[in-house]
């Protein structure tokens, strides 16, 4: 199968016939948009009495409390905990805040968990355009972050991510992002100059790794505020690609996945890993990503690793994120396949109504 | 390649010259002697003053805590959060109880981030048998669970999980699991016996399951109790099998994984899903299950559906643990591949030693 050219620009009109592209080219400015609002929400000051952050959410919502969460994590005094699932977890109670995360506002697992949080004390917020969310919060009185960017919800990441870290740092509980959002907005849209579709392959990173990755299986690894990253590659992969994708997070991983690269025997050289790195991670843990490196070479698998950018954490998250969704998409258009739709669940969604 | 039978005992001697399988077999009494050490051990009375538990660990330790955490969620009214890695969380305070668990005693993660709970006015108790953890916990007379049972890290896993279910009941977080315990023990030598090298292939699912596995890409499914025994199976193809292999849960699978089915084409027919059920999840999950069953059907991907047993959580969760050891030892054997030793392990502490 002969598979496109990414420096021909009919292809993206071709595959792409929803635009995903402009949701990637937007992405810088949707977070310095997404900070904005949040620095002008209207937060109650008794939040800030609280010991606990539980995110409610699931998929392309519940990756922005991830990655919020791991870029509290070295600062904040409280655990921050995302849950995805039915279940409200048994210790929310009047010290946590619960954000409920939901793009359309209808996750279905988000809502039963939310539903539950209302029969607590607990403090509650909701992150979302509309649906039954913004109704049941509405007719609640509680506050309702509301924004209406058009996209796929994994598109609108900004809107999941940035105000947790804004309200995280509007209770206190951490310091002013402020800065680092004025760093990672330029830096972002630096970067998407230089690996967007005008840009050709031959100087085109994320269309090399795409390359490279075409009728390969990606294993993504990551570490601290990288591990995240990593899982947002893999469901990147998963949705825009329709492609196989899995992640692991270091040092976890130097403790059973380097021992299976063993077998099946011909699965070494259908495996590309991409190593998501940052220069700001411990010494010790950039060290095992070298020694990791060694082991992927002596098993024969092929490997990759990427820089985050930038100076301050968030950059060096949103940069690798950019990056990798970028590949995504191109390994999309290399698959000849539209990265926008995600046919497998609407199916599931039917399916379970009719349950 | 030819592979060796499953039916002829010679090869068990052959490729298990360190005899993983009788750590397989000693499962089921370990559980009742770890529970019944776990019962006399000498707890502070004060340690239940605490609004959350800290696991500290790394592969086979650090899912004992995963398992439990994932046992005592629906009672316990307080976050059980498992900590893998070198940072202690910012969060730790003379309410936490801190349980630094290593097999050796060694490990450097949990050595780093015990290390670091030192300095805090936190609950600590470490389950360990011997190492620098035990030194450091008797210089400071910290409560050590001590165990010598000798085996690998991972073949010791009632010594990391069962100790940390009974303390959360003895501090009044849970109810008892005696009752729990006294179902699981002989359900599992049950299920052992059906399922243990004596018993031909012809009527031993677990020497069916690692045929089929034999040269294929596992990918293990879990939700509920059931989503940490899918990363239990996972570590054990890796270590025991050297053996690729991932896992994934429900629901958060079906936001993202269910999308990925399509490429690489070829991939399809090489992966087998095990999908890691049990009667004691919601309806709601159970039929996610049936559906993503479906959908894997028609992106024409095997996989079958492993039943846990028995009517307490505990023994859904244990029984599908040992099959999984069992599976993953059989596909060692199939590979012809010593199951015991983790040699990219090895290299990587040497490696790290000279960093």
């Amino acid at each position: 199968m002969t598979n496109p050219s990414l420096d021909d620009p009919q292809v993206f009109k071709r595959y792409d016939p929803e635009g995903m592209m402009n949701h990637l080219h937007r992405l810088p400015q949707l977070c310095q948009q997404a900070w904005q609002m949040a620095l002008d929400f209207k937060l109650p000051p008794d939040y800030a009495d609280i010991d606990k952050v539980l995110v409610l959410g699931m998929g392309g919502s519940a990756i922005g409390g991830d990655l919020a969460a791991s870029l509290a994590q070295a600062e904040a005094r409280l655990p921050i905990i995302v849950c995805r699932g039915y279940e409200l977890p048994g210790f929310t109670d009047a010290k946590t805040l619960v954000i409920a995360s939901s793009y359309s506002g209808n996750t279905e697992e988000t809502l039963a968990s939310f539903e539950q949080a209302l029969k607590t004390g607990a403090k509650k917020l909701a992150i979302t355009t509309g649906g039954r969310l913004k109704d049941l919060a509405q007719e609640r009185g509680i506050p309702i972050f509301s924004f209406d960017y058009q996209a796929p919800p994994r598109a609108a990441l900004p809107f999941s991510l940035l105000p947790i870290l804004c309200f995280l740092y509007r209770l206190g509980l951490i310091s002013d992002k402020s800065p680092a959002v004025a760093e990672t907005v330029p830096l972002l849209e630096g970067l998407s100059s230089r690996i967007d579709e005008t840009v050709p392959q031959s100087q085109n990173r994320a269309k090399q790794l795409a390359r490279r990755l075409y009728n390969r299986l990606p294993v993504v690894y990551g570490a601290g505020i990288t591990a995240e990253v990593a899982r947002r590659w893999k469901t990147q992969l998963n949705e825009n690609s329709k492609a196989w994708a899995f992640h692991e997070v270091f040092p976890e991983l130097n403790h059973n996945a380097v021992v299976g690269y063993q077998f099946p025997e011909e699965l070494a050289s259908r495996i590309v890993v991409v190593l998501l790195h940052s220069a700001l991670l411990a010494e010790r843990t950039q060290l095992r990503y070298l020694i990791t490196g060694q082991l992927l070479e002596r098993a024969g698998v092929s490997y990759q690793t990427i820089d985050g950018e930038g100076q301050s954490p968030l950059s060096q998250v949103m940069s690798l994120v950019l990056f990798g969704d970028y590949v995504s998409y191109y390994l999309a258009i290399l698959y000849k396949t539209d990265p926008s739709p995600v046919k497998a669940i609407d199916f599931l969604k039917q399916q379970l109504t009719k349950g």
